[in-house]
């Protein structure tokens, strides 16, 4: 069984190792790869090149490096049947978990106006609010939308989800659908977006979203820059509808040094950081659905490729 | 029933209407009070000139708006054998869980070196340690450190606690006294402090402290000014040995205009909020004690003056 690796060099080399250890039988390649493409029968990769997998005639399954699968579904030279799967595993999502708390924690107590405080060296108490006056919205139910919700539960937020089709969690209010989406918005102080990238989630955080957002809320974008409208979030929170922003995504990664966001008080940002893939625990997730499929099983985290995610 | 609020007007305005919602036979005085001094019964104060207490012959307990009791347990003419009661309320325990929460995923998430990357415009990913690999060490198992512990347990840290008597809580190892100090500090890669301000805590930070703790390590302090010795800190930073500080209270505060922490870069400060007594939550506390008190049944949360806590 032998299985293709195209991501970074340096983290190529941690997924080779760590798919040995946990699974001597499997031959790992790296990408770029010389050798009779009919040899590979399964590809671990993030970012191919546009056709490129469609190189390997006997490619049983394509697994995605990150959780995102955008890099995929847009590819209109993708093989045809052979099943794409997207990464769900443990270190991924308590990553993303960390994060979200913390950039929610960051904006409910105040910390952008903290920061413009301290440089003006002003000492001045900002009434807080209890947990329980803001309602966080996440966008976005799957797999790391749901571990958020939970890992934000303990503190007391009123919580709130929106996906596509109906879902249902324990303590959390359930949106779904065009036609729930305004309420949604209406309700969320602090708006969290984990929405995968697709032709309906372009541009989904515009200046209509907001403008549905109560007054002094604040956005987290940890889904795809694909999805922030940048000059309106700028608009939103240069008229002072919008509190602050936490941004680890953009539109164009690397972010050009010219863009108003590097430098912007009310912005708060990461270099798309806010969850990585773990090579560790990630080799099981990928071990696990192989040995599925060589039993003759099925594969788990089968990506619905016409949906996009 | 007549209580005697000494806190500042704004917010003892606040108390005194929550106070007579919770308890209509409760009468409430604001501080400076002119009338009889035999007539108060109750005190709810913060910060009392020293000696203030000693006028009111007829008290029966004093009560501190705050956590601590530093104010109190410091003024040599406090009224003899009145008993002294620490402000326990959830909203305080609460808020102060948000704020170490949040100080250690800043420290754990390296946000200081992402702001530090951010002023130079430098998009670059810092490799992230999962939070199986951070032990995170807290000063103090009073109810706040006990529930930062718990509120810290679902993110995976390695979790460690340190009081002068042994304590023993579920999935935190647990060191007391002076002897077993060293060893607590030695694997606590994020420590945060939550102790009582006392004769023995009194400049407990020091540069004995940061010499036990990991090269890297990071500190918290939302204890009080009085247990950091702030060149200590200083030197420990820009030695690289400490990576960071997270400080919400200080030796002077307002903290001096001059002083460096205002504009150091390895600095995250906040001026003294990262927990305020709620009045609506903590009246619930302060009249079921003064009720239990009018039945013959003994007072909760009483200092052990002696001990100064």
């Amino acid at each position: 069984v032998t299985l293709l690796i195209k991501t970074d060099i340096e983290r190529g080399n941690a997924w080779a190792d760590a798919l040995t250890a946990n699974y001597p039988e499997l031959k790992t390649v790296n990408w770029p790869y010389k050798g009779d493409p009919a040899k590979i029968d399964y590809a671990l990769v993030w970012q191919p090149p546009r056709g490129e997998l469609k190189r390997y005639p006997n490619l049983k399954a394509i697994f995605s490096v990150g959780a995102g699968v955008d890099h995929l579904a847009s590819d209109p030279d993708l093989p045809e049947g052979v099943p794409v799967v997207r990464m769900v595993e443990p270190g991924l999502t308590a990553g993303m978990s960390e994060y979200v708390v913390l950039a929610v924690l960051n904006h409910h107590r105040f910390i952008l106006d903290y920061a413009a405080q301290r440089r003006e060296k002003v000492w001045a108490e900002i009434p807080q609010l209890p947990a329980e006056a803001r309602q966080v919205g996440v966008l976005g139910l799957g797999v790391l939308g749901r571990d958020a919700l939970e890992t934000l539960k303990p503190f007391g937020f009123r919580l709130a989800g929106w996906s596509r089709s109906p879902k249902s969690i324990t303590g959390v209010t359930c949106f779904h659908g065009s036609g729930g989406l305004g309420e949604f918005l209406a309700g969320s102080d602090i708006l969290v977006c984990l929405l995968p990238l697709t032709a309906e989630t372009t541009g989904i955080l515009d200046k209509e979203t907001f403008a549905k957002l109560p007054a002094g809320a604040a956005v987290i974008n940890v889904g795809r820059g694909g999805q922030l409208v940048e000059e309106d979030l700028l608009a939103a929170l240069d008229s002072g509808h919008l509190s602050g922003a936490t941004l680890d995504v953009f539109q164009k990664e690397p972010l050009p040094k010219k863009h108003p966001f590097w430098t912007h008080p009310r912005v708060f940002m990461t270099p798309h950081i806010a969850s990585m893939t773990v090579p560790e625990s990630a080799v099981r997730a990928v071990v696990a659905n192989i040995q599925r499929l060589e039993a003759g099983e099925a594969l788990q985290h089968v990506v619905d490729l016409k949906r996009g995610y």
